[in-house]
């Protein structure tokens, strides 16, 4: 397990500085509603669009059926390391309202949401792990949504496994520090960074 | 000032706990780039597609350049508190990459980057208030974006100010209790809440 990454000038709270996407989950591990309970808190008390709250989860843990629709819908390079974590959850977003119009905002909505969940999660000592891979339109049929929803992102969650089980390819990848644009490369205007 | 809202079962960190969207602002105030450089290099580390990053800021400080064309971007409902707050940011999202294709995550994206802001700032004692009411088109063209880039919201930062300086309705507004859906509502599968 590595989670080096830049060294940066402003410091961060503990769960912003230490968050970062795995692919080794704890295969034994076994959590319930209970241990994910504060993380489904912090993302209903997301801000969104006139308080729309557009967004819900579906949640499967490792060995049920829920569990079982999101694994076979993952992208293969995704199913090798994700079908081992404790739980695996549809992000949903409600693109249409209940009038029927498009809600432009649902997906901006839902990624908040989501960042919500996972920086209560890593507070709580979890990881978690977002994934765009996956067959959206089948695990929406699988789930039962209807037609106003769409799954837009897929998260494993659970504690930290070992990365020597994963596939070789996979331990070289586990272990490459984290990058990002400088600073100065995304804030503009009247603010300057180096 | 208020942020009462429900009780709830699992407790959150405090940062999520306490973030809420004020329209009272301190009209004193003075931030710069320093103040803001922590929530800044939050966003700057939050998870995206592909490490795809499609996010970027454009800062105005109260009565400079930048915050002058963002403020008149803003629907009368808005301007009427949000003209008074230390800065204004506008979050923009490259909707296109290099290549001249769709980036169908970036607005997702941006919306975690955005809530990594809002948490770190309201770890520094900051708050922030997200809106979508705004003429994006204008301040596109204010800001000179590329034609790949969209601002998808702004957000007013600063330290909390007098609620009596609003207009009469705002303060009402400014008083009331937050509210959400119940858990039992946005979460489905295998976990269950009451």
């Amino acid at each position: 397990m590595s989670h080096d990454h830049d060294p940066h000038e402003f410091s961060l709270a503990p769960a912003l500085e230490n968050r970062w996407s795995p692919r080794a989950f704890s295969r034994t591990e076994v959590l319930d509603s209970t241990v994910l309970g504060s993380a489904f808190e912090a993302a209903r008390w997301a801000p969104s669009s006139g308080n729309s709250q557009p967004w819900s989860f579906v949640v499967g843990f490792r060995g049920d059926e829920t569990f079982g629709k999101i694994v076979a819908s993952l992208a293969s390079g995704n199913q090798v390391w994700a079908e081992h974590a404790a739980a695996l959850v549809a992000n949903v977003a409600a693109v249409v309202d209940a009038e029927g119009n498009p809600q432009s905002h649902a997906i901006y909505d839902l990624g908040q949401a989501v960042a919500h969940f996972t920086i209560q999660a890593t507070t709580d000592g979890l990881m978690v792990h977002q994934m765009g891979g996956f067959d959206a339109q089948m695990l929406g049929k699988e789930l039962m949504l209807s037609s106003s929803q769409r799954v837009v992102t897929v998260m494993a969650v659970g504690s930290a496994g070992n990365p020597a089980d994963l596939p070789e390819k996979l331990q070289e990848r586990e272990a490459r520090p984290r990058t990002r644009k400088p600073l100065s490369d995304i804030v503009e205007g009247s603010a300057r960074y180096a």
